[in-house]
């Protein structure tokens, strides 16, 4: 492990993501200000064992990685002998972040902060419409049918289940505090307390609770063992006729299968930017029910809105240059239980 | 044409609307503050000319209107010498209330201002999907097709075309300034002048400019005879490639034909919650697209948010009765120009 340099000037740094989008992680005015602030090898890499990498590799104090960024093994960093930080211009850092990386004492940091807003105004467009059974009436109208005043739906005092407080999760709940709708918030989370839950404005409540009370349902949890199917069959059936699910976080939180089947007969509407498996292939009958709106895992930063994690990352690094704490500091014993 | 007494203390107040709406207008709370100000005749009226509704008209001084009150001719208002105000629980008062209601002197409010809230919401809503260009991104999605990391779109920088400065199309431009995004907010407006627009946050530009430059064109004009099919075939072209067009407003904006061939090119995207004509029959190509969000004009107030209506016009006759200005007065010369 290197001891790292509490302070380095200029540190020596290596892209490590596709080349192809460097343009649109480190755009000209993001990229000037990265240049200002260390030695940027000019190619990047993403093979760690490439001839031409080593050298960079070997010199490097930092790391700027991005999507395609190879995974960061023992081999890998001992590539990296100097390596002090590892700067991750996108979400989870899940892909590449070995054990190891922490092992030898690299901090890690992850723009996450940054690829949430994106998702959060995702999600609230999905809950407003939702919220008037937009869906389920467009389903509908095709047929021919059309709402009557007692069908329709309104906003105002709907109920909105939340499952898990992450970043997500906590931004979506502070924006339905804020519509003038009185919203009801029930959440879900085992690492919550029900006083937790109510400062965040919010009624704690255990999972099958959550679906039997929600007009919405929407998840925010993290993808990992425990939270596999965490919307199953049996909880499906535990919402109430005409409640829509949504799913802008990790497609194996919820049962495809079971979904699918509640929302051919009607009864759920589902927003759904990720499933599992992912991508859905092109026959799959969740692609023909128009009660569905299904996106390509699209919610997250994309487009013009990818410089956001560059420029997330390079304010890392200036935090980091500076000796100051990292605002996206992920540690190894955060992996079990974020995104 | 009565004399309006400037201060009743208790004016006779007709309901004029459809009976099986009364509990989701004037819910027991509200219903409460109502009968607080007004002696109310119990049965709503529907039909002018019944024999039960002669002695009640005879007395009223206020009319409490709403989905499925009849017109407002000089016939009826024959039979209610006494009437001075009209206040509509609901948003646009053309359906009923016809010139010679101004004629006599009758006053004249419309709960619109309670009715914006949720189009806006809703508008913005497809604003945010149609940033990250979900429909098309879904109905390629279908084909099997997935987008690239160049075919993704964000909402940072997007530029949104307003047309139409009214109280919705105000209320868009404002929460579009309000996002983080740095939206391009362009309106077309004859009746602002470019210095209004830019104190609105917005550049004043003409519609066909409008449509060259906007990546999504919503549409908050009045139904008028000089804004039918304002975004027709030749200003549809020049919507950029990959545009979407959202209206909320009223179907006959649009030219549904070349819409609708627009559409199934897949070079638009609509997200439509009004048509031309309305309701679209069931056998229509729009239902079939899967980059056409189409729902049953569910945008303004329904369900549970009725009772914002039947709030705003309880709120209008204390005004009324207190002699304060009503804050949705409407006049007649305001019907060229409003919704």
């Amino acid at each position: 492990m290197a001891e790292p340099d509490p302070s380095p000037r200029r540190p020596r740094l290596v892209l490590a993501m596709r080349p192809d989008i460097l343009d649109l992680v480190l755009p000209a005015p993001v990229r000037a200000r990265l240049d200002a602030l260390a030695d940027v090898h000019p190619a990047p890499v993403t093979d760690w064992a490439a001839p031409d990498a080593a050298a960079p590799l070997a010199a490097a104090d930092v790391l700027l990685t991005g999507w395609g960024c190879p995974p960061l093994d023992a081999a890998a960093l001992d590539r990296a002998p100097r390596l002090a930080a590892v700067l991750h211009a996108a979400g989870t850092v899940k892909g590449h972040v070995r054990p190891e990386v922490w092992q030898r004492g690299i901090a890690v940091s992850s723009a996450a902060d940054a690829n949430a807003a994106p998702v959060v105004e995702f999600t609230l467009a999905t809950v407003w419409l939702a919220a008037r059974g937009a869906l389920g009436a467009s389903a509908a109208y095709a047929r021919g049918e059309l709402p009557t005043y007692r069908s329709r739906r309104g906003a105002d005092g709907a109920t909105i289940g939340v499952i898990g407080a992450s970043r997500i999760g906590r931004g979506v709940i502070d924006r339905l505090r804020a519509a003038p709708t009185g919203f009801r918030i029930l959440l879900a989370d085992p690492y919550v307390t029900a006083a937790e839950a109510a400062a965040l404005g919010a009624e704690h409540v255990d999972p099958d609770e959550l679906c039997r009370r929600s007009d919405i349902v929407t998840v925010h949890a993290p993808d990992l063992p425990e939270t596999h199917h965490l919307l199953d069959a049996r909880r499906l059936a535990l919402l109430p006729d005409g409640a829509a699910v949504i799913n802008t976080a990790r497609g194996r939180l919820v049962d495809t299968a079971a979904l699918t089947a509640e929302c051919a007969t009607g009864r759920l509407d589902a927003y759904l930017d990720v499933t599992d498996p992912e991508p859905l292939p092109p026959d799959h009958a969740l692609h023909r029910l128009r009660n569905v709106l299904l996106t390509p895992h699209i919610a997250g930063c994309q487009g013009t809105e990818v410089q956001r994690l560059g420029g997330y990352a390079v304010d890392e690094l200036e935090r980091w240059t500076l000796g100051e704490p990292l605002l996206g500091a992920v540690r190894a014993d955060d992996l079990a239980r974020i995104a």
